[in-house]
């Protein structure tokens, strides 16, 4: 059992992208558990791309960390210490145990994690918040039809990939864009019909070429100017799922660029926003049908496991930014 | 009966808002039905928002109005001659005769008027497209819950004014954006509980006094800078009804400005296009539901019936993106 926490704290709001800087990495002593709290060695800390705006100190849908917090991340561990009834020694739990080596917990919002189902690492991958927002966003928000087409932006991430093998197994043609040959090329491994390099600089022709009866999902992890371009190919009542707008969460200023109300009023779209906090009630659906994919072969889950401990936390989360990740972005501590 | 058909034909296309030279207006012989056909005398055409982007040559949920044809509109008047089974001479009849004076029709999407639950014009005013689309855009696709608070932008107009009487008649706090203390005077006697003047300058504190519980649905008429004001102050779960976007119709380049995705992802807005055609066969709901409520006094209908005839077309049509007309704006040919 380690003698020290190593743990990163917010030292400064960051500007534009994350520096080292705008964090602490210090160890700390080993904190003790309280009554009805237990000790969590966090094994995983996942590293995703809300990250960055829960850093902004604007109202949002979760409060900013404040400066000296620890930072806010989900992972997955043992529990090394307990005085908690319902949480023993031993057991594998997930949870907001933030970015650092050793959590205390309540037991408040953290579940317990059946590790013959699946490794702590895929407990915050395909089976944590990536695989409920892929789940929970197409399906209820999106709602695709057989033979429907759908596209997908940042397809070669962790909720990218998953939703476009979901829509697969739904039966919809899937279009997915991504970033250069390679991860084009592992796009349409997992399953993809087209993949789309946005960096071959012709993503309007490219697109309308892989999509030649329009597009009727388009789902939303990127914004700027890759949204502008997909909207205005919708199709009548086409459904746009805002998930994430990574293109602007290091903005330093408002994007400025074309609204596309225009579009949204023409073609009847819903543009419909969504936080996959607002499903924890029935994560449990997603977990059962997605396992089930899992054993049948029908879904691939990718975790991009990285070294590094908690000192390479923002060297880690800033490859997000720039591409540089392949599948589901996970730190080892 | 009349010697010659006054009408109003596209000579051009317009770039920015429309001129006179745009349309050839002349007389032409009085047109003769065929087999199956009828002619009506057009007494009302109605001026709508919508005729600007009818106008030019884009793909929309609507042909384009091509050069040399007739300018679309919803027109309503009573049949003069027939040679069809079901039309009758004397009947009153609304339909998209065009602006003319005398129109020629197979019966196709032209529907009879009950002249004893509401004169001519009124069959294009508040039980025509702007009473069906305030209808089924806010009931609908907005779904107002009681106690919710909804605001509506071109407070004033034709289908705005609508919006918020139904809104309040479904127990909503509504609060009114439109121009000058003389048309929110118009608003709160119509009663709004609040009409914001977004012409004194401070649209986004007095919107905020105005709705100090947050915006639960806002019902987009303008987009635009009055579009920006209100997302921001959205609040969770809120619905935005994109049912026009006059501010947009003239330009002649795409707009710019904030884009509004980052308020829709993180407070899990519904934005959502609307079209009124799309509920045709649901016409008569609206109908029997708001022919009572003007009856039992809780929906007031203005119409603003405007003279010169068909070759005013230009000038009346103008006056909507000048903000000179009160109610639903109706040219009586």
């Amino acid at each position: 059992m380690a003698d020290n926490n190593r743990v990163a704290r917010l030292a400064e709001r960051p500007v534009g992208m994350v520096k080292a800087d705008n964090f602490t990495i210090s160890d700390e002593p080993l904190p003790e558990p309280g009554d009805g709290e237990f000790r969590v060695h966090v094994e995983y800390v996942s590293i995703d791309p809300a990250m960055r705006p829960w850093l902004n100190d604007v109202p949002s849908y979760i409060p900013a960390v404040q400066i000296g917090e620890v930072m806010r991340g989900l992972g997955s561990g043992v529990i090394e210490a307990s005085n908690h009834p319902d949480f023993a020694v031993g057991d594998a739990v997930g949870g907001l145990f933030g970015v650092q080596t050793h959590a205390i917990s309540n037991g408040k919002g953290v579940t317990k994690l059946d590790l013959s189902l699946a490794p702590l690492e895929r407990w915050i991958g395909g089976l944590g918040m990536p695989g409920m927002t892929a789940y929970f966003g197409l399906l209820d928000v999106g709602r695709p039809k057989e033979g429907e087409t759908v596209v997908v932006s940042a397809a070669s991430g962790a909720v990218g990939s998953l939703v476009g093998q979901i829509a697969k197994i739904k039966g919809c043609r899937v279009v997915g864009i991504a970033g250069g040959a390679e991860k084009c090329k592992a796009v349409t491994d997992m399953g993809f019909d087209v993949c789309v390099d946005y960096k071959a600089g012709n993503l309007a022709e490219d697109l309308r070429a892989a999509c030649p009866k329009g597009i009727d999902i388009y789902w939303e992890n990127v914004g700027g100017e890759i949204g502008d371009t997909v909207f205005p190919q919708m199709n009548q009542f086409g459904r746009v799922v805002v998930c994430g707008l990574i293109s602007m969460y290091n903005a330093t200023k408002p994007p400025t660029g074309p609204i596309n109300l225009g579009f949204i009023l023409r073609s009847r779209l819903r543009v419909q926003g969504f936080i996959v906090f607002d499903y924890t009630d029935r994560y449990q659906e997603a977990i059962d049908d997605m396992g089930k994919w899992v054993a049948d072969g029908k879904l691939v889950m990718r975790e991009d496991v990285r070294d590094g401990g908690v000192d390479a936390f923002v060297d880690v989360l800033n490859l997000l930014y720039t591409g540089g990740n392949n599948g589901k972005l996970v730190l080892k501590t």
